[in-house]
């Protein structure tokens, strides 16, 4: 069984590794098409901050939700990006000076070390609006109604309700505004919003964009939803116990800055059960398919038990 | 002739009164449906940045478009606050000490004043969000295809291609990143993104709601880049002319960074006839249509003499 599964991983790993590829491509084609029609330094800080790096998880569960639903991945293509650029600008903006003060984002400086705070936060600005942009187009998807409803998705996973509200959530947790200090739930919550939103919908677009019927949506939804939240318990782990140089960001901050994480709420072990349910939760999600949702299986023991 | 202008002109005022009292209400309603979902600081922080003031000249040209090709005026509410939205997402953002640096508008301390700077950036990461979120929902309208139109068009009129990628041009007229003056033709250009992509698309966005057919789109568009490109050789005299008190922000700031305007560069007498003209051409674009345009020709006048 454990043989079987470490196979499952091994192949899992190659098809993330093609999958992230291919959105690579994506990615510098939608950037490739508009260069001539903005600023260069504008274009440079969107390129650096939207391609050469990255799991691509959130496209690659778009594109792999969308192909267990019966859709041919390319018909995935669009909406995975218009969510990785999402990702992408959110990344941009938490980094900032006022935010997290990172200096390292995936080995590399943060976009406004390489380039300066307000390219920064315009190039984030780009890439939040491009993601609609993109989303909207026709190629994203022939029907509107799934491009509309793809849209309403994104914006809401993206904002005040969603991971714009979870990091002001998190900010907050640091003290930053009066006494906060949170208990699991209160992590919990903060998580859910911060990034489970879109890693849960990252899941379900792919339903949208296969018009997987409501049965499916359903089973898709609580999928992402358990992902989502082994994801983060994840990083607080990897936070916990990796160093910078394996990550290519910087560690221990949240510690540093006196926020809770489940780990230091929970401890190791229990932070690290609590993944491993919230896992088996995800798999069952996907108990009414058979080995067609293999993928998505392996996906949710990858974001258990990733390292970087 | 003159008087009968100053008759609807006074008309006009009045009706953008009641318009701007109406898309109040609309978007104290968009952020109380949503109050209960995020960080009280975050909600508090986006209703300072979009309620309380303004013209709200872009929602205003949108329904006053909508109205004027066949449809009623509350078919194009949500439309109007989700431009209004965006709009005021990107004062926010301009407003920043990396950007502008600006510490008045509309007569009260920025964003970032009034909160703090991480506040101000996520407050307008969430305007725009919702921006789109309100656009995407079938409120806005029964269409879907309607509804993906109005989101391409608003982010491509916000995005790398538009607002944002003139926020950039303007910058770097600063000569922060390097040398750089700009030409009369430059100075338009920067305009024309800035500001004159969102103006025209508040226009072109109330042609969509009403499902107009394409030559009137195409009257609307040619109108809307006329109006747009008016209104901001109109704040460039107003810069050069006002004081702070009138204006309810700083003023004088591009000639202080040595930012070339129309202004600077044309004088202010043949400024204010270019500016007349794009007013003709404005009214010029709406020949085909009868009294039913007067609005937008008061409008189109509005802009053109504004002095606040």
């Amino acid at each position: 069984m454990s043989t079987a599964n470490d196979r499952r991983d091994s192949a899992f790993a190659q098809r993330l590794a093609e999958r992230a590829a291919t959105m690579e491509t994506v990615l510098a084609d939608i950037l490739a098409e508009r260069a001539g029609q903005t600023h260069p330094r504008l274009l440079a800080a969107m390129r650096h901050a939207a391609l050469g790096g990255g799991k691509r998880l959130r496209p690659f569960l778009t594109i792999e939700a969308a192909v267990l639903c019966g859709a041919q991945a390319e018909s995935a293509w669009l909406a995975g990006a218009a969510i990785e650029l999402l990702h992408c600008y959110s990344l941009v903006h938490d980094d900032l000076p006022c935010m997290d003060d990172d200096d390292l984002r995936r080995g590399q400086p943060t976009a406004h070390r390489a380039f300066d705070e307000a390219t920064a936060i315009l190039a984030g600005d780009a890439l939040l609006t491009l993601a609609f942009e993109v989303l909207a187009d026709e190629r994203a998807h022939p029907s509107p109604a799934a491009r509309a409803a793809l849209t309403l998705g994104l914006a809401r996973a993206g904002g005040m309700a969603g991971m714009v509200g979870g990091q002001m959530l998190d900010l907050g947790a640091e003290g930053r505004w009066g006494a906060a200090s949170l208990d699991v739930d209160g992590v919990l919550r903060l998580q859910a919003l911060k990034t489970g939103a879109l890693l849960r919908f990252s899941v379900e677009a792919g339903g949208v964009v296969a018009g997987a019927d409501a049965a499916t949506a359903a089973r898709l939804s609580r999928y992402g939803a358990a992902v989502g939240a082994a994801f983060q318990i994840a990083d607080d782990i990897l936070d916990h116990e990796s160093d910078a140089a394996t990550l290519g960001k910087r560690t221990g901050k949240d510690a540093a800055k006196g926020k809770g994480t489940l780990v230091s709420l929970l401890g190791l072990a229990e932070a690290r059960a609590f993944c491993d349910r919230l896992i088996d939760e995800a798999t069952a999600a996907l108990d009414a398919f058979g080995a067609e949702a293999d993928v998505l299986r392996a996906a949710a023991r990858f974001v258990g038990a990733r390292r970087s």
